[in-house]
């Protein structure tokens, strides 16, 4: 184990007062001092003072001049988004993703393993430490460029101080302090943790569907949950725990449920654990969501069934979700979306004949583009946007 | 009928430039142009050209000083709130309120009248068209203070368009173009309409729970209907239709559903006419919501317990609701929560057992502060912050 000391100061890498100057040189592109003297208005010294913040982190260069040329150089100057990188880490029941990504969230380098969370956080967040040292050793950059890490959990989050609340499949993690343990192994005083679904929800918003600002994202894997996307920016709400989706009752639509009851959690119908049980119960053998993936692949008749089955289950809540919300677009993800169209099918068909007409008129349904390096993607968006935008203002 | 011609451009009170500066003195109170030129960095010919179009629009005065007895004048400048007027248009299913408020947000002056909206838009508008006008002109103000106009509709509302979409309650209004007729009628170039329920969570949030970003407001009356703040934001969804609370299905949870379902919409269980008809089924005269508050401000057992049911049934519907987004606190308001505690009882019963621990762990559940004015306030929030802070940037 390789324990690696840091600074313990949190002095932020881009001062407060020159974020604006530097969000502007992301939007525009490489601009001449002059050019931001007038899209700012800043005093002459003023954009002096802060550029020279900017060209002394790195952040901001010399953008060699294409349009000059043998000409006198135009003294652009750029927004450099590999000045740092960032540790993207994914955590999900059985499996860790460790990643690299540059500061605009291009996943630059990543490694994956079967790891099991339930091994508790220590033995857990040691070996995505080491996968992280490994990496960066790998890639030839000093560790003193990396500028955070984000970190994604399967269960809830209080984002606030990055400690799981009651987690149901994380024994041995409830209120343990994540930040404090990577930022010691790690000597990175930034760490940032969340829920892996809003981190989805992030990654996939910021990488497929940035001009929609209102983009909801569902996971359906060993649990269910959904990530809100809402006038532009992530929705935690007041605790961190917006987008528990798994929980929630969902009347029986079929003739015979499962336990006699007249309704159940929505995780009791349509997670993978869930649909593996209905295919067993009709005899087929099918221990997880891989398998039932794996079957409905071959297409086979009683998984493809039971897929549309639990599509139509996530599809009742979803409605009342699209009610409520009116999301431009809903991505579904998780590892019982990666069995083709038979989940989606089932969801369309329930929430575009539920939900009203406006909320539907112009609503997309679509599967993740994001697999494997998703979870990290969206903790490195989390890291980067904290870094160069400022702490959310909330 | 008084018809008024006016400007047909759209010109901004506040030039965008000038918005950051503006909002440093709505902010901080009255400040000197060198304390000014500190806090923004801006170059001083840019500060003083900035200044100078607030100061000729009116919106920022010199502060006389209290500071400067005997000394030198200070020189200070401030945001003045009642440089223009705001009209803010409240219409119900059966009644108008129409009110005038400064830029801050404070309602001057109202009106209101019992008015149908099913007498369609020509005459509902007209009419309140009227009333607007009678109340600039009680106040001594000139038309041409009026920035803007603000109508809140009981009803789905394309907010980009300020078009009504297949109203239930609102024959005659489906698509009509309510910013051009008030336009025409009120010769003030800009109007903004949305859904009653997200005027109502506007306001409630800037008034009351303005630290608190997470606010969901539920209105119960002849329907039922909830306005989203979220991230401190109004949020309407990719089409302006968020809130739909009214056509979620609820299962039943007693014993005799009324209709033979295994569920309901919430509002055929929980809305004024749905209450009205279950105490008339246990032989209790009531005709509407306005019988059953009074009936249950009596303390008739059968209205006070048919308001703890409807209670339940909601409670149901926003259990799901807590989980999704988190709020900090949920705001009721409408016809059926003004009688006292015993729907808000039974939503807290429901509410508090069914959503996850972490999601209710500081949730407040509140009756709404504002009465009859709420609607007209939030309107006039609306119009203030488009004039103010710009466009939403969505």
């Amino acid at each position: 184990m390789c324990r690696v000391t840091g600074p313990e100061t949190d002095e932020p890498l881009v001062a407060p007062e020159a974020r604006a100057l530097l969000a502007v040189l992301r939007e525009a592109g490489p601009l001449t001092r002059a050019q931001l003297a007038e899209r700012t208005g800043l005093a002459r010294t003023t954009l002096t003072a802060r550029l020279e913040t900017l060209l002394g982190a790195g952040l901001v260069v010399p953008a060699g001049g294409a349009a000059s040329r043998g000409g006198r150089p135009p003294g652009l100057l750029a927004f450099r988004t590999d000045a740092r990188l960032v540790v993207g880490i994914d955590l999900g029941a059985t499996h860790a993703v460790v990643g690299l990504a540059d500061l605009a969230g291009a996943v630059v380098a990543s490694r994956a393993e079967r790891l099991a969370v339930t091994e508790g956080p220590d033995a857990v967040l040691g070996r995505v430490s080491e996968l992280a040292r490994e990496l960066v050793d790998a890639s030839g950059r000093p560790w003193s460029d990396v500028v955070g890490v984000g970190v994604g959990l399967p269960g809830p989050v209080e984002h606030s101080t990055g400690r799981p609340v009651r987690p149901p499949i994380m024994p041995g993690w409830d209120g343990f302090d994540v930040p404090a343990l990577l930022r010691e192994r790690l000597g990175v005083p930034l760490v940032l943790v969340d829920n892996d679904v809003n981190l989805l929800a992030l990654g996939e918003h910021t990488s497929a569907w940035s001009s929609t600002d209102d983009l909801l994202f569902v996971k359906v894997a060993t649990g269910i949950g959904a990530g809100i996307v809402a006038g532009g920016r992530l929705q935690r709400g007041a605790q961190g725990s917006a987008g528990d989706l798994g929980h929630v009752r969902v009347p029986f639509t079929r003739d015979t449920p499962p336990h006699g009851d007249a309704d159940a959690d929505l995780e009791a119908l349509a997670s993978g654990p869930a649909v593996a049980r209905a295919l067993r119960e009709h005899g087929v053998p099918a221990h997880d969501a891989d398998d039932v993936v794996e079957l409905a692949l071959r297409e086979r008749p009683e998984a493809v069934q039971a897929l549309r089955q639990a599509g139509r289950d996530l599809g009742e809540v979803l409605a009342t979700v699209v009610n409520l919300l009116n999301p431009g677009v809903i991505v579904v993800g998780g590892t019982l979306a990666r069995a083709g169209e038979h989940l989606l099918a089932g969801v369309r068909e329930t929430v575009y004949g539920r939900s009203t007409a406006l909320a539907t008129r112009d609503l997309t349904i679509v599967p993740a583009t994001s697999r494997e390096t998703g979870g990290v993607l969206g903790a490195a968006v989390m890291v980067s946007q904290h870094v160069l935008d400022g702490p959310a203002e909330r």
